[in-house]
């Protein structure tokens, strides 16, 4: 399908072409430039609401601006797609997301107008202010360093300590804080009270102005007013200027709040600032989803729609005539308030994921017990640690890759103490389109290295329901271990999943399908590719038994044992990194029981994987049924031809 | 050494018996109290500044609060001396710190008193928030909630992350931010000023002050003065009370600054606080070392001083006849500088770790390249990928057990970018005395997991300015990997240790002796019981062949080529986890390249470690010279009698 770009926008080939256009017709290439976002996502599909927001942003920066020299960073990067496209990357657009095509984050290896890369949030005041450090040190004091981060971002831990530092520097920094009251959720938290008052209240112009008028009114009254004028004056200024906010109490200078829609004042104030230097804020109100109606009225629906008819704003959903698999997402939620209404010590805790991890269908049912902290996977760690002394069962939902953030936190506020913390790790795996920064790769070897932690996986919806039963049991509990249960991104296998509940035993693996030739021992939902594989080779008369060893950590030791016994060849499948992973584990159990199988690990290979399909990227990591199939083939030796393995 | 308690204190075996005396005998527990830590530490060693800047907080909070129901959390830890002594562990506190005896932190397992296990900085106000949270739900609103945390643990992200979340809630807590202007080394930062300022210049109470005199001035006028008064006391209690302070634009009400050594007046603002329910802050002044002169003057060195004559304040210092191995930390300070003075664009970052890494003599000496960011790890790590992005060579130095915090930021911000920072991981492996939460356990397991990562261990002082010298040579640099070394807390085991600089090729190992029948592989200083163990078993007659494996990853393939080609019998040995380790490692080339060796393992085992001397430590986890000779004993299966292995 063509899309064709309007006419200004069709001559932008790079920032420079943006300058040397008139200011006058930089509202036209915002409309255009959102027109083009608007007319792409609906047809291909991606991030949506928050480039919307940020289009007078993205083109006052880079018109104000002299990028790439000087330095452009996008917090989390889902709301650059503006930039992308007026930086040179417009006609290959469409394959935002797709795989070979162009990542939906910006992107060093993508082009050097993507100074930082990023995925994750709250990165960017560091990373800017670590350039604008290097500049300094280089003498260059004419480089920019901008870092446009969201009110959203701006509630986790690494933009305060970013803050903190940037603050007692003399660095030539910019933050420019994007306050749209969200992230993909709608924003909570203490911080967010406070840019909303700061904002709607408008107090302190409100005051500054004030003060100024009642200064007026003092000078009238004619009498002494000299003395009481310089005191006022200087009482004011200290405390409004120092200390009346926050982010002058961390050393920024404030500016704004101003209307971030408003593309001559931003190009304005934006060019003032240029020439202060020094570490500085502006705070710019946007709209998450503006200039698309149904985009600004549902934000978090909208954050990432899918492909939808761009006049109506209808939303396509596949028509389906069968029952279809749920997400584990929504078997996670439905299933944890099903627990926690029967078990009233169950709490949820998730940090500013309540949608993606279908948490807030517990935040609906029970609100008192179902907490968003806000972009704060530490303190959601710790928070959860702390309600586990005092007897609370705490499913604590984090995805894969955003736990990396809260790592100390389980180590050191968890499994040191032995609290039976419950840790959900949503999309484990490879995430899909979202690509390097999003795949939980890591977190079976980063995990299982920790003593006091049980980690699991489930193979389909009814194993998910099983480890959260099974997890919040008082037993369970009383082992004071905390329990990981892994799961990835997207669509079960299970149409009927709504299965009674049965208690697992911790550590015990069950065999799926026996076998002669070779074992398959998988962890987690690739054991539908092993059984499928498995099940296909049986026809072809090669018989692989395939386990489901459903714990990582501990392992079966039992089954372990009676595999080794009988099998002198074995395949381990996981959807994670295959250095210290589940395969791993398999090899330590049996180099320490002097068993001598051929042991080959199939997974995430050492290296960074890129976005695409779950299935391509299956594909491309070898992990996919037709690569269980050849590995099974070259083990067991037919003399069937393999294709490089 | 008989240390006796004072009259008062001997009688005090929990804070009940506290609660028994009158309010003006409170200054004489507090001295005995300070008394006795000061003879108890001067003996048996230990933290010491810390915990004597909080005797009279100690005793007010004991006295005033109904513990161990009410909840007392002691960030950090090391302060919390002066608790334990009152909550029954009085007389056993001579054998803190020590193998079996007392552990130097707060722990769950120790006492009912110690509400939250505890190390690391910054947990407290989240997991306080967590437990006031549970106390909500179960609908108890007369416990107490109680977070003392420093200044210097507040500019982590964790706290401030906590904060946001605790001034949106309305629950029972109460934070009593501990200033004394110190972490381990005097705080930085912008939060450092901010307090400062608002402390030495009393702003907030000035301004108060002030404006009320201003109203009162402008009330003598007489004319109009009701609307001015009305008009200014609004504009004064909203800018005043709701935003003029940072911890108030978070939701929380701030009481103070206090003098924290007046016990009299503690007492009275605790027992108010108490009543007054929602998140609060109370904001003491304290000075660290309080009431011990030496300790007064210089806090850094008096922090954890070792042994001392209580009397002169003389710092015993061990005196030897021959030149002494360096500690490790040493090695690194002066190699940094050696190399900072050649190579212009190396640049030296360390979170608040200034003196325990010895990044302090960079400070000293190339001050504008190297930076002290605070307790804030994620962004030590974020900082410096930024500064990676302008070509800067920067060595990041952080503790193996806090890189834990920063765990996220190395992958997403570094490796998945493929920047070429330098991480240099000290106090890896097992920490000592600090005991379970210090030690440096996973980092082999959780780094070498990571795509575009480099992980070394230098075996000894040479090794470790080797291993420098090349992470920050061009060529390495060019490769866009991030570089891990890693090194044991103490000395090394080369007097003369400053040796000429040798490129060592990435991923190449070494033989370190030759031998026939089995083959030792280490990585890191274990590599000197390896070592040992070998020669001495050459002369009983067993031949054990020691290999240095330098690089956990990536791994020497040639060399592991060549042994597995001779050896079928192998040994590993790591200062670090054995899941997912070094060990793990060769387990994964053996299986990889169908190699059927007997492999044994050697590391920390899957438990929690608690503290002890290093070699105790060594000994208790099975890797020590005497371990690795039953081991090669056992495989080689000499006809010797081999004791529990």
């Amino acid at each position: 399908m063509l899309i064709t770009p309007g006419k200004l926008l069709s001559k932008i080939n790079s920032p420079e072409d943006l300058r040397k256009l008139d200011a006058s017709e930089l509202p036209r290439v915002c409309n255009e430039l959102r027109q083009y976002i608007i007319d792409i996502v609906s047809v291909y599909g991606g991030h949506f609401g928050a480039s919307l927001g940020v289009v007078e942003l993205t083109v006052a920066l880079h018109y104000v601006f002299n990028t790439p020299d000087d330095q452009l960073l996008w917090d989390v990067g889902h709301q650059a797609y503006g930039h992308k496209i007026l930086t040179g990357r417009r006609d290959t657009f469409h394959t935002n997301r797709t795989m070979g095509g162009l990542s939906g984050f910006p992107n060093r290896k993508e082009s050097r107008y993507d100074a930082f890369g990023v995925g994750h949030s709250s990165t960017s005041i560091s990373a800017a202010l670590g350039m604008a450090v290097a500049s300094g040190l280089e003498n260059n004091k004419q480089r920019q360093h901008i870092a446009v981060i969201g009110d959203g971002a701006m509630t986790a831990g690494l933009a305060f300590e970013g803050m903190n530092h940037a603050g007692a520097s003399d660095s030539n920094l910019l933050i420019i804080l994007n306050d749209n009251c969200m992230s993909i959720d709608p924003n909570v938290g203490a911080l967010k009270a406070y840019l909303t008052d700061i904002t709607t209240s408008q107090t302190y112009n409100k005051i500054r102005d004030e003060a100024w008028h009642l200064l007026g009114k003092l000078s009238n009254f004619g009498i002494s007013a000299q003395e009481i004028v310089s005191k006022v004056q200087n009482v004011l200024k200290s405390t409004l200027l120092n200390q009346s906010n926050l982010f002058e109490s961390l050393g920024l200078r404030y500016f704004g709040p101003i209307d971030g829609h408003d593309i001559d004042h931003l190009t304005h104030v934006l060019s003032d600032l240029r020439h202060i230097p020094g570490p500085k804020l502006l705070h710019c109100l946007t709209v998450k989803g503006k200039g698309y109606g149904p985009a600004e009225k549902d934000q978090t629906k909208w954050h990432a729609p899918g492909l939808f008819d761009k006049v109506t704003g209808e939303i396509q959903k596949k028509v389906y005539h069968a029952p279809q698999p749920p997400k584990y997402q929504d078997v996670f939620g439905h299933t944890l308030v099903e627990l926690a209404e029967k078990n009233k010590k169950i709490i949820g805790v998730t940090p500013a994921m309540p949608s993606g991890s279908s948490m807030n269908i517990m935040m609906k049912a029970l609100p008192e017990r179902a907490f968003d902290v806000g972009i704060a996977e530490q303190h959601a760690v710790t928070f959860s640690a702390g309600m586990a002394t005092r007897g609370s069962v705490v499913f604590c939902n984090i995805y894969s890759t955003f736990m990396q953030r809260a790592y100390d936190q389980v180590i050191h506020d968890v499994c040191i103490q032995g609290l039976p913390v419950i840790f959900c790790l949503d999309r484990a795996g490879l995430a899909g389109a979202d690509g390097a920064t999003h795949h939980g790769a890591y977190d079976i070897a980063y995990m299982r290295c920790i003593p006091n932690m049980i980690v699991a996986a489930p193979m389909n919806e009814q194993e998910l329901r099983n480890m959260m039963y099974t997890a919040q049991l008082e037993d369970t509990q009383a082992g004071s271990r905390a329990f990981t249960i892994r799961y990835p991104r997207g669509q079960g296998v299970m149409p009927h999943w709504h299965t009674p509940f049965e208690q697992l035993a911790i550590g015990k693996g069950r065999l799926v399908k026996e076998g002669k030739s070779i074992a398959v021992l998988s962890l987690g939902h690739v054991g539908n590719f092993a059984l499928a594989a498995c099940e296909k080779l049986e026809k072809e008369g090669i018989s692989a038994a395939h386990y489901d060893l459903r714990f990582a950590k501990p392992l079966d030791r039992t089954l372990l044992h009676d595999i080794f016994g009988r099998f002198d060849k074995v395949i381990t499948v996981e959807d994670g990194c295959i250095q210290g992973g589940f395969g791993s584990a398999v090899l330590e159990f049996a180099a320490d029981n002097g068993y001598k199988a051929d042991i080959r690990r199939l997974g995430i290979p050492d290296e960074v994987i890129e976005h695409g399909e779950q299935p391509e990227l299956h594909h491309l990591c070898g992990y996919d049924q037709e690569a269980i199939e050849k590995h099974i083939f070259a083990l067991v030796g037919l003399p069937q031809s393999i294709p490089d393995l």
